[in-house]
């Protein structure tokens, strides 16, 4: 697991934010040559695929400003420091969506950048969601859109490119493997 | 596409570097407040779903720094300026692994980090692969080592951990859903 390892010759702190931090390391490539890599560092996250009683997934619309542009999303959000990756789910879910489940299953985590961040997603997997009575709010600087889709508008939202980030694309195919395998 | 638009206020620039760049605006929210974003900028990249003559799948094990580790991934890498995102799949698949494909399908494309980057990847497709005679070398800090998988064991490496980021377990799970269609 630490094949080619890049050994740290030195570490320069760049930033600290509130989301992220950088940091520049010098490192000795295995051939003992020198190279720079460029870090962020991120709490990790985890998102969910969550299905109502009717069948339908539940996603959420917001405005990336990375991007520049609303996306549509499965829900996810950050971990908080020392908060298990299923609690997280679970409050994002309900502060998201207003939705609550008594069941999450992990699917699979993943690394989303992995030639430049540590930023890891914790997937789960929820169905049977009833809508929560005063659920509790976003957070503050959030102002989302739930939408309850069928997997032909989510595929349909993958082409209009409405979709298009990697754990609602994974999320999408993972329904459609489902639908494939009669599960 | 611009529900929820985040004016910019104010962007200040922290670091500009090989790879990415990073930035802090100050943004007005819908309802009038201001808040930060913190946004990597990244000049995109490409991943390529590799299948060799026997069905075999491409995989790159390499170090990665951001996360003290190695792990294998489909074939990737980042695009250079003006670059179309094709040629450049062309030219990483040759460099990293030594295999080449007359034809390349587009299959999806995906921001990897919408919260905080810009990063988008441009997943293809290629089979009927051949090796290259005096295959082109890889970059000169890059430390590769080639595996061909089956689809079976690729599904072993990510019950291992070892096939861990995004836009492999995207690319394992579009083989399985092929198979399960009997595509």
């Amino acid at each position: 697991m630490k094949k080619f390892e890049e050994k740290t010759v030195s570490t320069e702190k760049i930033f600290e934010g509130k989301v992220i931090s950088l940091q520049v390391d010098v490192v000795e490539l295995p051939d003992g040559n020198k190279s720079k890599r460029e870090i962020i560092k991120h709490p990790g996250a985890v998102a969910i695929i969550a299905i109502t009683a009717e069948n339908k997934i539940i996603m959420v619309e917001q405005y990336r400003k990375a991007m520049d542009r609303s996306i549509v999303e499965i829900p996810a959000g950050k971990l908080e420091k020392g908060e298990e990756p299923v609690h997280t789910a679970v409050r994002e879910l309900e502060e998201e969506t207003g939705y609550e489940s008594e069941w999450m299953e992990h699917i699979t985590s993943f690394y989303t950048s992995p030639g430049f961040a540590d930023e890891i997603v914790h997937l789960y997997f929820a169905h049977n969601l009833r809508k929560k009575e005063n659920a509790a709010p976003c957070d503050e600087d959030e102002f989302v859109e739930v939408y309850e889709l069928s997997l032909e508008e989510a595929e349909l939202y993958m082409k209009e490119g409405r979709i298009c980030d990697a754990k609602t694309a994974y999320a999408v195919q993972y329904l459609q493997l489902r639908k494939a395998l009669e599960l």
